[in-house]
């Protein structure tokens, strides 16, 4: 505590202000859009003015300055505090506080990107511990390293600091307890949670209500240090908020939801309702009240300017891929390789994973470039997050892979990442039935539906060592959250290595003029076409072949001109249930265009363990089923005429 | 530990000789199949052994007994330890564990409900403890409560207990953590937690390594009683788990990962590797070496017969719905006041929510049966798990609540309760952009996306409080999981209340003679339908109006039948994304079907806060949007002419 040095009374009582100021903001702003939580932002008015006006250090002009200190608001709902705040440095006007929620306000209803001071959008509770975590990693191990490379200057780390306010009711949230137990693990000693213990939730007291030993013994017991104040006083805050720090730092901060509205204070009912007019005007008037005069006005701390300067642009390989024609890789394997070579020519070129680095082959990664892979463990909602974290503020290019199902467990930090307009790559591997005797569990059989309804997504679904690498690098030059599904087994190189990928290109791999079906495929799928193609040849049928690289966008184009030279005879199979996935994007495609029949080979119902040769045939995406389907096309029409 | 009786010396050393067959049956399988994690069984095999044959109570021939004791194996990577143990009580054959992971063999990778003593499918690491609070629950509260009303007694509880088996690596899992929040919070002290703590993950050490007092801490923290053990001293694990207990209770079992197979003993690099065939040999055989004579055959004891008998037949209404057309109400509100009537017909009827009971309206379910309402907080993914947990052996009818878009959270405890083939009930309220102002962090604009691709699954989405009424009395006496859809505005009553409903069958809304295209419509935008229908109606231009009712299964035959009087011309208008919902529903029923023109609204990309009418025609799909989509279709195809 030696360095710690007491803000002087006039300081105190403008801290003070500011949260009696944001009290009235909050107020404002909610009452006018009748829409908002003012008691939650009541609770939190003391420990933002000593966050923004006392401990962090930023150039309040310019909220993206890499030097800054990071702020993420996990409680998202106290949106108008942060705005609040915002206002207070001078960067919002007071007066657009009222048009919160307003169709042509920036000022959502909780926060979003379309503020500059927002990194990453909150609402979906217990999210931003993990992303603070990300920036926090980055703060500590990415940018140290980087200044040691570009400064040869021995700091132990940037300067920056992560701060991140959540709320008690997202402490039951499992997503936050994943990232205490990385950020400990890591000793993200720049990173500070502090937690706003109102002791009420949305319909019921939190379970642990106001009882802050027990938040502390659980910080504690997950690695953190973790110190108990009176969330409203100013002192015990600033107090708090200096300690030095050699772990991340929980400050369980005991508070009053609706602080500052005698019949809002420590009430049920309050959550996520707006003061009618009268009584915020009555309310506003008290607050005032207590506004006392301080000569002192006080600015944030300027950031010490060392973080290293960065950039993402540069994330070219020099050189074709080195697959010859006919070897063998699974596209999981050459996932791995293609990020190792990425991550040779961009520094910010950064992995994670979810303990399962052997199966996804990014081991081969972490293996060339050891500083930059993150080690997750089994906890893939938090991956999500920090991935998002180390991403924000376009500090680094990060892929992040596990097994293609296991992003299920994470698909609301995904539609989060969506709504951030962060820019991340996930890599799911072991799609489909094509992983065989583990069983149901490990099938990716929805991936595809779940990233196809992410609006910023762009599905990558390479088919063979080349095309894998290709994605790879289109998705590090990708904005929007890239999905690359890879596949178990090993399949064969098909693509010259100078081929060449774009986002939205498909590729026809098989064709002839006498071609009477376009059969779509991608992955296991595609090779088994290829296999029918050959099988159907023996009796003279001809099927023309293709794979569509990216199932988003989809490229219909290629897929419609094709077919029309195959009497609009279409196929698609897919390692995937039947909705949202290939077969449904190439119907959205067709739908309206005369002259197309499609059919549809994909997974059923829940499938079973057995060989991935046994599956395949039982669920009818095999080659033979594709023979099947392909004469039965032709047959059917052939009938019709 | 006064009733502490200790085992004798032939009763340990068959526990023994248990575990030792339990290694060497998993090495057979697992080497047979060419799959599997035998490493991972060996240090389970003590822990099954005593669980098995001295701790639980279990009629070995009829595993689904409901006066069993309940096991879970979260790690469900060691099920060849599971099968072992069903082979030890003769309820599977020795010789069918050489057929594990055989595409006819029921003995799948990982465990499914194939299985008769498997109540759940396991393998997506991290959720089989929220599974074991909702059989916890029911045994403590639910069937207690049966009990009371039933056999009069004073019992405090049902007799049965429930135990779950957990790896060291899944403790990363938050939704682990969730879980045991939620035990401690509801003194699950039924509730049984084992930790395998054999240090080693797939890829890694587990982070926390052999610290058993650190997993301790955290156990403690978190309101359970823990106690280390030496996971391979049968003495041990009899003694903790005969402890008395008044807390759920957390044994946590230091073991070695590959114990019994010399070469792979506490070693990296043999997760999920299977021993060659010689070395499997030689390892059984030294494994049999240590099986000593004991005359003592261990048989499980008998359970107390006190689980009260359960129906789940008569969950039906017994009056129709009193609304009167005209009147307003939320279908989020409708479901809140159906399930509590349902609630009134069948004590078997539970509910649940997190923390949103007060949006989702379940708060009325509580009001009136506050025994049979259990609040999750927020914890969506636990959540889930306890529905799964408190649905398993059809010991309850079960609804469990929040906000559409929280589910994506709970989305791989979905996906794996479709695998378990569990009948539960979902409720997602405040659907879409009609939600207004919090904004897109809120919407749920990809439910539908996600629960059309679970396998097992019907999607209700009523667009009055009749047809709310009407689908959570089907859903009730539906199997697998089943999901309605809610909304947050008022709407107008539009169904008489002896209106019937079916799943799969569509309603006519709206329609005349001249019809031109048929619009397919659900909640807020079968109102805007309506309305448009209104307003076309004025120009001579009239709709047909369809309520799809439920969007899996889809009734495309009605559709169909009724685009065709409507000269082929279908409109979808939906409040989700355009992907995998309504709108592909619809495609891909039509997609074949000659003569008919789709077109569709959605929302095309990520939206923002505003009013609701405001974003309804922002994002083009409310009254006007449709008015224009009908003009249109009618005007290109008269040019098309």
């Amino acid at each position: 505590m030696e360095d710690y040095h007491k803000p002087d009374q006039a300081t105190v009582q403008a801290l003070r202000n500011i949260a009696h100021r944001l009290r009235i903001n909050s107020i404002r702003a909610t009452t006018a859009a009748g829409s908002g939580h003012p008691t939650s932002c009541c609770s939190v008015a003391e420990i933002m003015s000593v966050l923004f006006f006392h401990t962090m250090k930023y150039r309040p002009d310019d909220p993206k300055n890499p030097n800054n200190d990071r702020f993420v608001l996990s409680k998202g709902h106290a949106a108008p505090a942060l705005y609040s705040m915002w206002t207070e440095t001078g960067f919002l006007k007071e007066s657009d506080l009222v048009n919160m929620c307003q169709v042509d306000s920036a000022l959502e209803g909780h926060p979003t990107p379309k503020q500059q001071f927002v990194d990453v959008a909150t609402g979906s509770l217990g999210q931003g511990l993990g992303v603070a975590c990300g920036m926090a990693y980055t703060g500590k191990y990415f940018d140290k390293a980087s200044l040691l490379s570009v400064l040869c200057c021995l700091c132990c780390e940037c300067s920056y600091r992560v701060f991140c306010l959540l709320g008690d009711g997202e402490m039951s949230e499992g997503a936050v307890w994943e990232a205490m137990a990385f950020a400990s693990y890591y000793q993200l000693d720049n990173l500070v949670a502090i937690l706003d213990i109102n002791r009420l939730g949305q319909s019921e007291p939190a379970p642990l209500q106001h009882h802050v030993e027990k938040y502390q013994r659980r910080c504690e017991a997950f690695g953190w240090h973790a110190i108990i104040v009176d969330g409203h006083s100013v002192e015990e805050l600033c107090k708090a908020l200096t300690q030095p720090r050699h772990q991340p730092t929980a400050i369980i901060a005991k508070t009053i939801k609706g602080k500052g509205i005698p019949v809002a204070e420590d009430k049920m009912g309050w959550h996520a309702k707006v003061l009618p007019k009268d009584m915020a005007e009555s309310v506003i008037r008290d607050l005032q009240s207590r506004i006392l005069n301080s000569n002192k006005r006080l600015y944030p701390a300027t950031p010490t300017e060392d973080a290293p300067p960065v950039s993402l642009r540069n994330a070219r390989m020099p050189s074709a891929p080195s697959y010859k024609l006919g070897e063998k890789v699974a596209t999981r394997k050459a996932y791995g390789m293609a990020l190792a070579k990425l991550g040779r020519y961009n520094e910010r070129v950064v992995a994670m994973d979810v303990d399962t680095k052997n199966f996804t082959f990014s081991e081969i990664f972490k293996n060339e470039h050891p500083n930059r892979f993150v080690e997750c463990y089994s906890a893939e909602q938090n991956m999500v997050s920090v991935a998002t974290g180390c991403a924000a503020r376009e500090r680094n290019i990060v892929f992040a892979s596990g097994l293609a199902t296991f992003f299920t467990r994470a698909y609301d930090q995904l539609r989060m990442a969506a709504i951030s307009e962060s820019n991340i790559n996930l890599c799911g591997s072991h799609c489909g039935l094509s992983i065989g005797e583990d069983g149901p569990a490990h099938m990716g059989l929805e991936d595809l539906a779940i990233f196809r309804a992410l609006p910023t997504a762009t599905i990558f679904y390479p088919s063979d060592g080349v095309s894998t690498e290709k994605a790879v690098e289109l998705a590090a030059n990708t904005k929007g959250v890239c999905y690359i599904r890879t596949g178990r087994p090993e399949s064969n190189i098909i693509y010259n290595s100078n081929e060449d990928f774009h986002v939205g290109q498909a590729k026809v791999v098989c064709q002839s003029k006498d071609d009477q079906v376009t059969v779509v495929g991608a992955g296991v799928t595609l090779h088994e076409a290829l296999a029918a193609a050959e099988q159907l040849k023996k009796e003279r049928i001809y099927i023309r072949v293709i794979d569509p690289f990216t199932i988003k966008p989809l490229d219909a184009k290629t897929i419609m001109d094709h077919a029309r030279s195959t009497r609009g005879r279409i196929l698609t199979v897919e390692d995937h249930y039947y909705e949202g996935g290939l077969g449904e994007a190439v119907c959205s495609a067709v739908v309206n265009e005369s002259g197309f029949v499609l059919q549809r080979l994909a997974v059923p119902h829940v499938p079973r363990s057995g060989k991935m040769s046994e599956l395949l045939k039982i669920y009818g995406i095999d080659r033979e089923s594709i023979v099947q389907a392909v004469r039965k096309m032709i047959s059917s029409s052939a009938n019709a005429k």
